[in-house]
């Protein structure tokens, strides 16, 4: 069993109007030193695979096709190997 | 200028639909050694600070108290000095 963390966060190009959002917000509420806020996702996946090569490979495959957009975003991964779900 | 990087979760115990609904489309998709999905945000916040107790202390307040819902959320965070906006 294994246990990958994937971070999707939006391109430094692309405009992030959550974060901007968020931003103004915070300034508004007094925290004027705050200068910046981009927001990402944080996506914990429980897989089984025979090996750790096996559930690598398959989370490289879906955190590109499927978790995340590579015309705007981008990802990294974490993958740990976990004894049960229990565990974690 | 402090770069604080703050992870947003929901609680063990509270259902998260958005994952559930991931984790449906990765086994669909022919995934089906996923078990378990969660998501939550990542989100990045640039800040000016005299000092890393200030900035921190900061982080910590905004961070429980605008970015996550204490009910059903917990967060941790990083802090990290950076020279300018433009070394991220």
């Amino acid at each position: 069993m294994f246990k990958a963390t994937i971070y999707v966060t939006l391109k430094e190009s692309v405009l992030d109007p959550q974060g901007v959002a968020v931003r103004g917000s915070l300034q508004t509420l007094g925290y004027e030193g705050v200068k910046d806020v981009r927001i990402g996702k944080k996506i914990e996946v429980i897989l089984e695979g025979s090996s750790r090569e096996e559930a690598e490979a398959q989370v490289k495959e879906f955190s590109e096709k499927v978790l995340s957009n590579p015309v705007t975003e981008t990802f990294t991964y974490e993958l740990e190997e976990v004894v049960s779900c229990a565990s974690q």
